[in-house]
């Protein structure tokens, strides 16, 4: 993974990120992990893909080869 | 596979999970066995894609590279 | 393969087993062999993806990466 | 590649074989090779997606990949 | 790659083959290489995906993983 | 990664580029780092799919096996 | 990658090619490097999908797993 991705998942640890995953599904939670394929854990994770409907998952493990994008919360 | 993916994997041994496969498939079960791939084994298994329809599975296999998300149930 | 995958598989030799594969279709079949890419070999297998014209396949090879879940007969 | 799928593919070498690919293309021809990632050669193949429209393909190469189900002709 | 695809790859080196890709495209052409990931270098070679509008496409590259069947010339 | 990629990316870090991904997404942003995988790390991202409603995304990582293209900004 | 595709390449480069990609997207541009997956480098690149309206692209890097199909320029 490009080290800057590392420093900022690192960074992130904890802390809120967003993620855009294949087929419009749009993730956000608390991010607890993360590996070199983007396999990533996720606490307090809602399903925000549909605004008005947004759905509670708890914690979660996304696994990396579905994300698109990453975005980690403004700092 | 994360650290953190594998320990939330192994705490929830023998607990129930709930999967959101690709093509918007999801099960319910209680998992029994994982591997780095995310190859799962969950027994007593629901299909649970049609809240109005749901299929009973008994023991089931889901090969990991379906596999979109993985929810460990509420501790 | 999860250990517990394997373990599965193995016990379920010679036994009925119910694939479901990517793109909606579903197998039944005696489980004649394995390997770790989920690769499997089912003998007097059909297609019942189509429960009202269910086609009998005899035996056939399943190659592993259209595989989406493997349910062993119940003990 | 499962020691009893290589079993069966040893034995069908010469004989008929039927093949559902990706896509529903449905092929049959006599098995000339193969290896372990199911890129097979068919001598006198057809093509038999449409059983009203059977075309003939002659001898041909087909890339594993696309190999959803192997049919060795019945003994 | 199955030896004995190699075998009629390296037979018809200079002769035409047919190809079908994914995404129903067809092509024509003389071949000129090949390797094992089934990457093809065709020359004179023709679009002939509409038989009613072939297209003329001089010398190619196609990359294997798009390579669905491939057919030798008859000889 | 060809040596003139890595040059050009390389050349483009702190600079404009524009990523075309698969299925019709466009995304503008400041290089700030890459990896062989084409894996991206972007400043000041914008997605610029419809250019009518340009969606502010700030940091971002682009998992590269969705990278269709990449342009880096006019010297 | 194949002898012969390498020796197209090399012998292309600084000349015009075109390249079919996956989603029937076409571009057209001076091929100023490539790699091993077919990861390409075009400069002064024209997206020509659409023949009536062809969009400039300037200096692009192509990720080889969405090539279909690349064409030299005729010699």
């Amino acid at each position: 993974m490009a080290e800057a991705a590392t420093k900022i998942l690192e960074e992130s640890l904890g802390k809120l990120v967003l993620l855009r995953l294949r087929g419009n599904r749009s993730l956000r939670g608390r991010l607890q992990g993360f590996d070199m394929h983007m396999n990533l854990v996720l606490e307090e994770a809602d399903d925000i893909s549909n605004p008005e409907n947004i759905k509670q998952l708890g914690t979660i493990i996304v696994r990396g080869d579905n994300v698109v994008i990453i975005s980690p919360s403004p700092r």
